[in-house]
């Protein structure tokens, strides 16, 4: 029993953070993970960039740094299913992938088409602190089809940003 | 004209996030500054571990390294106002913590009295990536009054969490 923690992630939990898929490819072979930590870091460099962390025993975050490349898929506000595919295990010989549409942008990592918006990284840098690894993007490609509303999340249910009249 | 930058901050102002008032004391000052780009770390060490972005030139990045701790207030839905003073420039001898209720915690950086929650940090590690600093906190204490709904930013509008039935 660890108070502290518990009062951290109940705290956090009052928070409303937008939910991504992030997917990498390469030598280490194709994941993906949900992930609400992400946050926009600079946009004033050449490539513009942003964060996401990931506990390292996920073997997604293996897999960007050997892969040295990543997406940020921001989902939509029906795509909670698709957010549940990628936060859970599967069954063996199944893949996470065979339930969405992707495709690739510059660096092959997988775009999830449908998206609201994807951001395609090459690893700039990364971080690790405690059981988390931050890994910083440079944002070579940005896939943003159509207008919607994000997948957010907040209390620990999913909902959608609701404007203050 | 980067049409790469303008792109990305486009792409982004589709994620809704949560607002935060940054602030911080010591021997360089009280400085307050207001944050979207914020998230959790870790939550599994001695002490929690948190994220805030914020831009090199503002005067607050320099006394949260030089003081070496800092507060993230997560404003409530009605608070849009605290946003907009945290967020702007203020006139000769006025103070920005002259408009809200605050108090000390552990580290006696201020802490907003009516936020909906704040996590007190000691300044655990930084890092330069472009235009921001990256600071990582770790938390040692929270106030969390009471509950609420958060103060969420999207589409360069305020608004809150709305759960999808």
């Amino acid at each position: 029993m660890n108070d502290m923690r518990d009062q951290f992630i109940k705290a956090m939990s009052s928070a409303g953070t937008t939910v991504y898929v992030v997917t990498t490819d390469g030598t280490a072979g194709q994941h993906g993970v949900t992930v609400s930590a992400m946050s926009s870091v600079s946009a004033d460099m050449d490539d513009p960039t942003l964060l996401v962390c990931i506990h390292h025993l996920s073997p997604a975050a293996d897999a960007i740094m050997e892969n040295k490349a990543f997406a940020v898929n921001m989902l939509r506000s029906d795509q909670s299913q698709i957010s549940n595919t990628f936060a859970g295990r599967i069954a063996e010989g199944d893949s996470k992938f065979d339930h969405v549409d992707w495709h690739k942008l510059e660096t092959g990592v997988p775009i999830l088409t449908d998206a609201l918006v994807s951001f395609d990284c090459t690893l700039y840098q990364k971080e690790r602190v405690g059981t988390h690894y931050i890994f910083i993007g440079g944002v070579v490609g940005i896939h943003h089809p159509e207008e919607g509303d994000a997948l957010v999340y907040s209390k620990r249910s999913y909902g959608r940003f609701q404007q203050i009249a």
